[in-house]
């Protein structure tokens, strides 16, 4: 059973994969589910609230913000692209939002982050939280930069933040890379309600990924959040080899944890 | 099924609240169980015998201690107070029972320790027995002093040790700070008996705790011992939400393992 | 289900204990299972084929090789002994392995390495790959020698290995000391299953053991290979116990990881 | 005697504090000093040349890299601020900073970062560059984007980096906590020329300090860099003592690294 | 030149050998230098003042502490003995000491600890102040819980202590092992100067010793302290050699870092 | 001056380049030096006495062996060459001068390892002696042997050894690389005789190089060992620069620590 301690709960990106995966499980976190996205998706249904925001406009932050407990950010850009959107969405964004959060009182945050910060890791390497970043491109930078972000407003005015690294959040792992990375949408919920719920959260890196066999990260340090998976990708792992060719170790793409992102861009003129 | 390696098997504290729980079920595992604490409670049942001894008794303790081959210590102060009786019971007790224990060539010893050894530490830690100690106490101190103690008394004598920090052993976990620290009583038992079976325990230090979702304390350095926990503070956690509050991280009480322990005294004058 | 993701794969020490227990097995692996050991061993059955050599003949080796995708090598000597077979079957033997695999263009190895590489830690610690090796005789010698020249042969030449360092592995666990190292056969396939498979393997490093309670070794720097034991030793504990008596720690047979190796030799003159 | 490694160097922030201590000792580095800033500040004498540029303007930032071998890159904000001028001279500026780099295939850079991405950790603290950031303020987070971001062209690209963690760079220590941080102006060049002159520099974060007594920094890790400080805060010491009084540790600004920044803003609205 | 930021300073065990050493040199650190011991030593003179406590009574130590602003206490028991005395000097002595310190708000301790609460550690190993204690003797226990409990008023209280876990303090090394051990006495008067005059001191541990050649003891994680030896036990390297025989390995005195104390006692009966 | 403890010191491979150094300079640290080669090199001079050996040949190397205090074992293959001699100088070659040395009693030896143990660890890390093993060639192979050999004649029979992994040793650095591994003739002698004075050696693994400006290897754990360097690469930096060019970070033979071994070979056939 999800506990619920937040009466309002704001749910940032609501419209994208992840948000819409998202939006029907988190209404048990809550009273009230604020949803927001930048552009309308949309009407509220029982049980929520809209509020649309450019996440580079500090005013409608501010807006989208004010009167929630809790905030789970998927907002922003979530793949690689050119830096101008990035910068607005993911950098001035996050800015945007955790300023908002100090003004407003809210104490608690989810931020989505992204395996992508580590993305230069090889694929044979096991890392845990306190690896320092190796981005695998400019989204994954942006991600670097709102993890800082949020230790800094921990550090300095409480707030809490759990980083959840998310790994690859699908219906089901498309690829060898993906029995790694796997998070399934039930573990994702699980995972968020877990660092919604428990007594202490601090500032928490944790990465996001369901019960594989396995695995290139080890959250030992993050167990105080009481995160349980319970999916797996295993069940998938003899129709992904059946179909797919074995990785050339040649290619940074089948070498690196970032896969397909190591090699994206650059972008620009 | 339990191990039943050692024949006469020592329980101090025996009439304490752990004490009577494990009474019963340490007889599993000896053909005798003596048992022990500072005050008459009762007559010996059918595989028990008693021996009343106050710990900072030299005489006494040595008594209490001869004719056994191994010894589970529960005994002395168990909650912050005063000094003087911690020093008495805790200091001088543990330093009475393991010179008894050299005398007497006793090879083996559970010593209760506590979690109160690192109570400084954060909620938002996981820590390992490699962590110097923080206690949180004078209780907590003397527990320190009792894992000092018992790793020289390996050091020079060979007499090994499980320095079990306990958790919070009840019936069941009473408030969200349990959810991590809760140690079932069946639980203890199963730590006890990995302790006084597994072939070689050198001088270890072991977390008491349950298989609990949210846990701030590493075991993976003690995996000779073979603990394996098999009850949880999860079933409990709904219950245990429904009814309390959450914490106020501004209080130290919510921010420190210790939970209350971190503000309890100073005691004297 | 056993993924196959090689056509054909090489068994050396096909004659040896482990490797009747792995030779039907590995036939789900791989399309043909070449078959290989110093002296003849009975004829090859269908999916089979046979190719005997001395590892120390560099000819012999690499006919051996000659053809395969990949290897499992068991072959050499897997007791301790004097200093000179060893030389010839575990060094030499190793090199010449070696040096066809990088001729042939073999990609990826499962070489046989032994918990004896690190026989000299204590049974009351618990190790990773990254400790430094402590060989607890001329084999344990020669299984680290092959480890450190598998790591040059990928840093030079790519060529992946999981240099696995088996525990025991029998039907069951004869002793105390086996309740730590066992490693079923089906567990030792599984692994091999899961080097063989997994998408990047790199050099690796990691201790063959069913998932038994006592254990003295961390495997959480491999979880890349993605291993999930399903044996344990926990079921033969009361009859090893029954059948068995306590442990002289005073014996460095008893305190040490290697057991009766440590103090096996010296051989010769 | 300085080394002379590259023809062309760009020392960016030319017309700011360190950069006018830099100007004439940079000469020695270099057969021509390209400076820059982004306003007018004099004319070029013999051996330098001048090229203003808006970190901000990625076509102005493009021109001022072209041509030159390595990078000395000082620019930017380097106070605590609002975020929107951070944002746009230390962020973006970084990012067009090292896509002209990228671009026109300058392979090294040395970037003035700060001891303010890791000014949340206490002054009892020492810390290596493998200490996750904990940056103090907006202008430290803005740094540590930098840190990732030249990571991030380092893995992708090549380009290597020496992040420059500047302590306080000023004729001599201010007060008590400068005793820790200064670095002197010499020791800064100094610095500076080991990363540009050191055969492998890779990715690489370094703390810019005198070789004073007390410290907070650990710079064992990057020794390949060969710097050699040859100042110290230590003859200020007794001075600085007379003329100032003891911290009080209840105030953040005396107990974190970071000292006054850490409770610099916030800023806007 | 010695810099004075406390006005009166208490120095405990002024009678003992270090006390001797120490009291001409530490007035320099202060305008009035109150001097303790448990027996009368003499008159006061100049600058000084004399107040006998036995630690172990509370109200002297009370009277002894008051009106001082920090302290550098040597006294208790030095040698390994037998308990009673260890547990009311050292144990009981140190409560003591730290309660009348919080009580009269003394804010700085230099607390005089030993290589002796990490004694068991082997002469061949590089130990820091984050490897747990390992003490050799009863005497090792007691300073290893007086860490513990200034550790504990660290973290409750606010009060910093320098742990000096000072290794031998003679006019001269005496020994081979005293090659490794030795502090001379300018050297310890740097150290403490150094401990009461560093900004921030928090909680911090750090070994005793000059700048000798072999070391065992590694003082990178308490650089903030800025302690600098000057003296090195190399100078009476020749002539120790000259007059010593080789150590036997095989004997723990010469194995262990804590030297005879490893194999003193047990004292008793 | 040189501290003599050993009455007749055996040197292997005299006749080599280091050896040729170190003829004269380690008379001093012994009454008789007794030299060794596999070939005819001259007559004994005073104070000296020549045995000649094969190291592969056990009963020339025992004979070799008896008599001597001490060794200091240069002998063998020192480049990267085919596999055959190497086995036989190197691999059986250690072998028989550690079982000779057992059953002789000799119970010190400095054996001369190599860079090339961890030569494929890059130019921009920091090691230490805790780093695996990572060979750059057969030569590496051979002496990462040689280290794991002397491990076990330690755990074993307590024979002790300093592996001194020495950088590059000739009159002056020749190059950039060099500038990180130069070993002056003096500096190599004031290592060994710290190797064969310290009181407790151990088995230690150390890095033998001058006190050289830029460096990869970090010597803390070896601290025991009393080595203090005196010269430095640095006086040959500014000729080095002059006369060579920069390296190509793409080259292997630039980018790692091994140099030019890293692609030297494969040898064979």
């Amino acid at each position: 059973m999800t506990i619920k301690v937040h009466d309002k709960l704001l749910l940032t990106g609501a419209a994208g994969g992840l948000g819409k995966a998202l939006r029907d499980r988190l209404k048990a976190n809550c009273s009230v589910l604020r949803l927001s996205d930048v552009q309308a998706f949309g009407d509220a249904l029982e049980g929520e609230e809209i509020i649309l925001a450019d996440l580079a406009d500090a005013a409608a932050v501010d807006a989208m913000v004010k009167g929630v407990d809790a905030i789970v950010h998927l907002g922003g850009m979530s793949v690689e692209g050119p830096f101008g959107p990035i910068l607005q969405a993911n950098i001035l964004g996050a800015y945007n939002l955790y300023e908002a959060a100090r003004k407003h009182g809210v104490k608690r945050v989810v931020f989505a982050s992204s395996n992508h910060v580590t993305g230069f890791y090889r694929q044979d390497q096991t890392i845990t939280a306190d690896h320092p970043a190796r981005p695998d491109g400019l989204y994954g930078l942006s991600k670097a930069f709102g993890e800082d972000l949020s230790r800094f407003y921990f550090d300095r005015y409480g707030i809490e933040t759990a980083c959840v690294r998310i790994g690859s959040s699908f219906p089901e792992p498309r690829d060898r890379r993906m029995l790694a990375t796997w998070l399934s949408f039930d573990d994702l919920h699980r995972l968020i309600t877990a660092c919604l719920t428990t007594p202490v959260l601090g500032h928490s890196i944790i990465f996001g990924m369901s019960d594989n066999a396995v695995t290139w990260w080890d959250n030992s340090r993050a167990r105080h959040i009481g995160y349980v998976p319970q999916d797996s990708s295993d069940v998938f792992r003899d129709a992904i080899y059946a179909r797919t060719t074995s990785p050339d170790l040649n290619d940074p793409v089948a070498r690196y944890q970032g896969g397909g992102f190591v090699v994206a861009g650059p972008f620009g003129d």
